[in-house]
Parts: C-alpha cells; structure tokens; sequence
C-alpha cells in the first residue's frame, strides 16, 4: 500500500496568494465594471532587456542547425554564462569565487526550497519573520516544522521577529539555530541590514557551525551605501553561507527561468559522528541527480544580462520601478501612514492604518479602492497589522492606485 | 551545528557517466591521434524540428514588448500547451485526461526524482533491473535505499531482473512492493512490454493499493504493434499510474528542456490511519512550493511539436535515429552477437560475447575500435554481461562505429 508523506497533510489549506486570488475574483463578479489595479504579486511587467532578446534570438538559430546544435546541458551551468556571473556579480566587488561554486538553476525558488535536503531532519530551523513561505514550506514537507500551532507558528521553526519596534532587524535567537534564512533585501518588508548587522549573523555561524542561506534576488534594487549585496562582502561568510541570486527581478526573467546559487567549497556540514562534509560536493550530486540543468536559449538570454548593454538596460528597468516605489512611499507617507522599504528594494511594507488587521486591511482596499495588495499575515505572524504594495506594476496604475488611497482617507 | 543528511554519505563514489568520461579522458590523452566515436550517453544530436524554432523566435520577440510580455507562468505549465498534450498525445487514443492532470516541467529527470517526496519512508520502492540510476538514487538520499551491498543492490529496495533469461519481461515480486517504476521502452534494454504484460502490473497495484510511476520518455520510438504508448491504454490505470513523458527524446529537447507528468485525479496513496488522500492535489502543492513553472519560450517550442509541421519533423527526426539503430542491431547480429532493443527505442542493448564483463568489454570497445558505449553494469547487478549503444549519434559515425565493431572479430 503506497503511504504517503504525511507532513503534507500538516499544510495549511488556503496558500496565501490563492485566497488573494478567490477574494478578487469574487470582488470582480459582483463589480464587473471595477477597474482592479494589482500591487500584490511580486511580478515584473517590463519586457525582456534587449540584449537578452538578441542573444536568444541567435541561440535558437544555434538549435535549428546540426553544427551548432546543443543537448544535455552541464548540470551546473554554461561555462560562458558562469565566468560571467564571477566576473561581473563578484569580482568587480572584490569577492572571489570559483566556476565550481556556481550553479545555475531555472529559479531562486527551486534551490531555496530543494537546498534544505542535503540537512538531516534534526536540524533547527530559523527564519525571520515575517519570511517567504518556500523556505518554512519546504521544510515542513520534510518533516522539520513539528506541529502548526494556533499563533501561525511551526513548533520546531525558530521565528526571529522583523518589525517597526525593532527596526526590523533581526536579533540573534537564544535558542539553537542550525539553518538559518536571511533574505536581504527583504522579501516582504523591502528592509536590508547593514555589514555590521549581518556580520553578527556570520559571526554567529561561525561559531556555532551553522549554515546561513542568504537570499539576495532584490540585492539590484540596493541603492544605498553600507548594504552588503552579497553576504561574501562579510569576513568569513564562504565558511557558514550559501547564497542565491535570480534574474527574475533583475532582469525580468519571471516568466523565463534563471537563477544561480553560490555554495562555497569551504562550506561544511556534519554527520553525526561529527565527521565534516563538503556541501558543494553534496549540491552537485543532488543537482547530477535530480535536475538537468538549465535550457540552452535561457542561459545564453542571462549571459547577455552581464553585456555592457544588458547591463545599461537592466538598470533603466530598475529605475523604472524605484520610481514607482518613491510614488508609492511618498503618497502614503504624506497620508500619515507609517511606511517601510521601498529605498533598496520594489517591496514596500506598510503598517496598516489604526490597527486595522491585515485582511480586513485587505478587503477595505479592494472594496473601497479597488487596489489590491498582500495581507502582511501571510507572511508569518510578524506581518499581522502590515501590509505589502509592490512596485511593479505600470507608472500609470501606480499612479491611479496612490491617487485612490489617497481618496480613502 | 548543521547536520548533514546522512543518506547522502551511503552514495556510492563513482557516478557512471563520471567513470566512462574518466577512462575516454585518459584514453584520449595516451592517443591523441584516435577519432573516438561515442555511442554512450543517450543525448540526441540533430536539430529541433522547423517548427519549434519557429514558435521560440515569435516568443522570444513577445517577451521584447510589453504588450506581449509574460512573467510567471502557471506552476503547472500553460493552457496552450496543455490542451495540445491532451489531444495529440491522449485522445487521438481514446484516453480522456483533464487539464488539472497534466504538470509541465523542465525535465522528466526532475519529475521522476521528485515524485517520491510525496510519499513516506516506510514504502518499499521496486524496480526494474537494469534501471534508470535516477530512480534508486532519489530514493537513497531521502532514505529509502538501507544499506548498499556486495552485489551492488540497496538493501531495502526490490529488483526485478529484465535480463535474456526472461525475455527482459518483468515478473510481479513476490515481496511486497508500494512504489513500482517502469520504463518502458526500457532505458537502458530498448525492449518493451505487451499491454497484457503491463496488465498484469495494474491489477497487482490495484490490488495491492500500490503506485506504478511509468515513465514512457521513448513512447515515439516505438513502431511495432500491441506496444501501449501510454499506461492508460490499460484498464484501470488512472487508479493507480502516475505517468511521465518528455520532449527530450521526441523532439530533441534535451537542451531546450520540458517535459509532462500526468498525475490522474483518481489516484489515492493511504495515510498510516488508513484515510486516502489524492496525489494530484499533492503534486500540485509540491510544485506550487518548490518549483515556479517552464520558461514562455520552451513551453511555446514545445507547442510547435504538436503542429502539423512539428510532427512531421519529429517523425522524419525518429525515422532517422532508428535507422540508425537497425544499422547497429544488423551489424552486430551479423557478427553473432546477441541483440536486444533497438525495434522500438533508440537503444540497443547487447550481450558481451564470450561472457566478458561490462568494464572489460567497454575497455575493449574504447582500446580496440575506439568506440564509447555504457557498460551495463552501471544500471543495475542485472546488467553485468550487458552493454548498451544508442542511436543517436551521426549516420556516418553510427556506420564508421559499426565497421571498426565488425574488425574486431
């Protein structure tokens, strides 16, 4: 008799972005002639760079002719996309990092989420909260999350709390941390951390032989100084980290599938005779086994991402919506209303007004001004009472939605 | 302190593809001047169909504007390509598949290795030997294997040897087995089974509330009649397959990379309580959470297969791989040799003659007509004795191969 993993049926029913959709859906029904504008899906809407659209228009040629042909790609990567991503990302900022640390992948989400196998099941997991939920979900499918408890929580994930009251940043937790989530820029408060801040969490890996999985997909949206794009900006990280980048919001490659994670070769993890393990090694065979690298048209549009050109049109792309996030700040900001993120990231946090519930929060804005955004709450129990807008959505619509909110008041 | 998965540690070293490229290295260095033809590794060498490239230029362009733009696809792939799988690859033979049971993914690799996650460890996993490594390696890491022994078998998994003996047709074990994987056309035999062979499976996983996880990869090679293409020609088969199919082989997709899995609505794995729970909903909340979907632009190549101008393509791309394959199969049935496969798939799968071993017979293959191919040992115990070519390879070096075989008498 197949048995199924059980840890599934421990899963919440309504995934957050699912609920969003039935409430608009419903909303749409009963008001046909609304104009709904979306601020909520962190999804980019600008097109591809030009330069990406040039190379892949060249490298599907490539696949129409016998001598240019390619099959199985490597499993971790084209050597021309990687040699790239060393030189550009990691280089030119004094880090250095080998071809064989870099694996290319079709999304930041897959690896955040398939990483956690190379750990056994007695590991403590910590995430700040409010978190991404692929980095609790995925290891609640494995069997780490213990019991969901009525205040959100896992019983075995450690919440590290990222609010207003503490400037959302994250404190070092009293209890044991053998895995650590750090998404920053933040996904969903759009905050970041100082080297100093994030020095205290590599500090605290080294000394406690912890990993840290450092998520930097939003680290082109920094625009301020002292804000580590990368965690091997920090002394030491390469020993405790892992880290993940995506063109997804980069470069607008959502809907074309491209990522790449570091995994550092002086990175280890333990057996429980207290033998030390390489995780590139581990990585590489979960990679050769379980996935067939990235298809060759997709990998040839990121190379060009790092091309003088790609690189002028992705920043005009960034531009662009760090406008949208300034509309966004600065019109709820002149309403009163308290506001976070938005300066180094296309995220913007707010608290939402009198201490309206997230949902309710929610379902006022949709009602009433027919803007639709994230309740906070989905996020982890940190986020009741925030809200997140994102800054992806036309200058136009952006535009309109602040005007509406700012109509509500 | 980070624990690492142990199960990984059980692995043994030397991935096949890893050794074969070792010996062809050092071989190659020792005679630099030796034109080496490879007939191992099944990866497809001629271009995509017209059509695919066709479609991939016009979504390549789409992602150039705005208007046209697209961002995160569906988990599960996108209606446009779905609808088409259903049609040609289904009810042109009667089989009725709705379009929340189809999953587009980046490989049927990825597919086969993830399926397992939703199921609990005390399952038993059978499989075919000589098998696909895939299948047993996904299940090791997430520990299911036990322990690796002697003769090369996992100690908690049960193989069912395919061998000559009996006719490479695979009998019902008598030990219980929860988790069934059958390929057929077989990777690495080329030889398949009659739907009343494959009849006998489904009523013993029905009987016996197991899951069979067909993978049917090859189904395009197959020319000879009474061969089911798919498992759901079976009575019954919606109850207890999950079946897996792949444009890698069909349609040359092997570096473009998409693939499908149809996971029916009717298919329950069983909690420890006794309740049953459906696999599809499961499925679709895995791939919710740890996958984000197949790029705009291979999903659109992977439509253009299902075109009129893309069938035909891939049907003259098949017609030439196994003509390919009979040049091999007469070849070395001229010589004596005993031949299996390679009627109804691109591999073919031969006894070493004088009962050489696989390493010795591809060590004789690489010094003596320096020709690569697989020893059969790396599939499974069953295949010691055995050697597999494939098809795939250029007319003139499949000929040039097939002459240096024939001089080594």
């Amino acid at each position: 008799m197949a048995l199924l993993n059980e840890n599934y049926l421990k899963l919440p029913g309504n995934y957050l972005f699912a609920e969003i959709g039935k409430r608009v859906t419903a909303f749409k029904n009963a008001n046909p002639e609304a104009k709904v504008i979306r601020l909520g899906i962190g999804d980019v809407t600008k097109p591809l760079p030009q330069a990406s659209i040039e190379a892949m228009h060249k490298a599907v040629d490539e696949m129409g002719y016998e001598a240019t042909f390619r099959g199985y790609p490597e499993y971790e990567g084209y050597d021309f996309l990687i040699r790239k991503i060393i030189e550009v990302d990691y280089e030119k900022r004094g880090i250095t990092i080998d071809s064989d640390e870099v694996f290319v992948s079709d999304g930041a989400k897959s690896d955040t989420a398939n990483i956690q196998e190379l750990f056994g099941l007695d590991n403590v997991i910590a995430v700040t909260d409010p978190v991404y939920p692929v980095y609790v979900d995925s290891n609640v499918m494995a069997g780490r999350g213990g019991q969901y408890t009525e205040d959100g929580k896992w019983s075995n994930i450690v919440y590290i709390p990222c609010t207003a009251e503490n400037g959302f940043i994250p404190q070092i937790p009293k209890d044991r941390a053998d895995l650590i989530y750090l998404c920053f820029p933040n996904n969903p408060t759009g905050m970041t951390l100082t080297k100093a801040e994030l020095k205290k969490w590599v500090d605290y890996a080294r000394g406690n032989k912890s990993v840290i999985f450092f998520d930097s997909a939003y680290e082109a949206y920094i625009s301020e100084e002292d804000v580590p794009r990368s965690i091997y900006e920090i002394e030491g990280a390469k020993e405790v980290a892992i880290e993940f980048r995506s063109f997804s919001k980069t470069a607008g490659f959502t809907g074309t599938r491209c990522a790449y994670t570091i995994v550092p070769k002086e990175l280890f993890a333990y057996s429980n005779s207290g033998d030390r393990h390489n995780l590139n090694r581990m990585w590489y065979r979960r990679q050769a086994t379980k996935f067939n690298g990235v298809s060759y048209i997709v990998q040839r549009g990121a190379e060009a991402v790092f091309s003088q050109a790609g690189q002028a049109q992705v920043e005009e792309m960034i531009r662009f919506y760090m406008t949208n996030a300034k509309i966004i700040r600065e019109g709820l900001l002149s309403m009163g209303i308290q506001v976070f993120g938005g300066v180094n990231a296309p995220y913007i946090w707010i608290k939402t007004p009198c201490g309206v519930d997230s949902w309710s929060f929610f379902d006022k804005l949709l009602n009433e001004a027919n803007v639709v955004g994230t309740p906070g709450i989905g996020f982890g129990p940190s986020g009741q009472d925030y809200f997140r807008l994102t800054a992806f959505a036309s200058r136009e619509n952006t535009e309109e939605a602040v005007r509406r909110l700012q109509r509500l008041q």
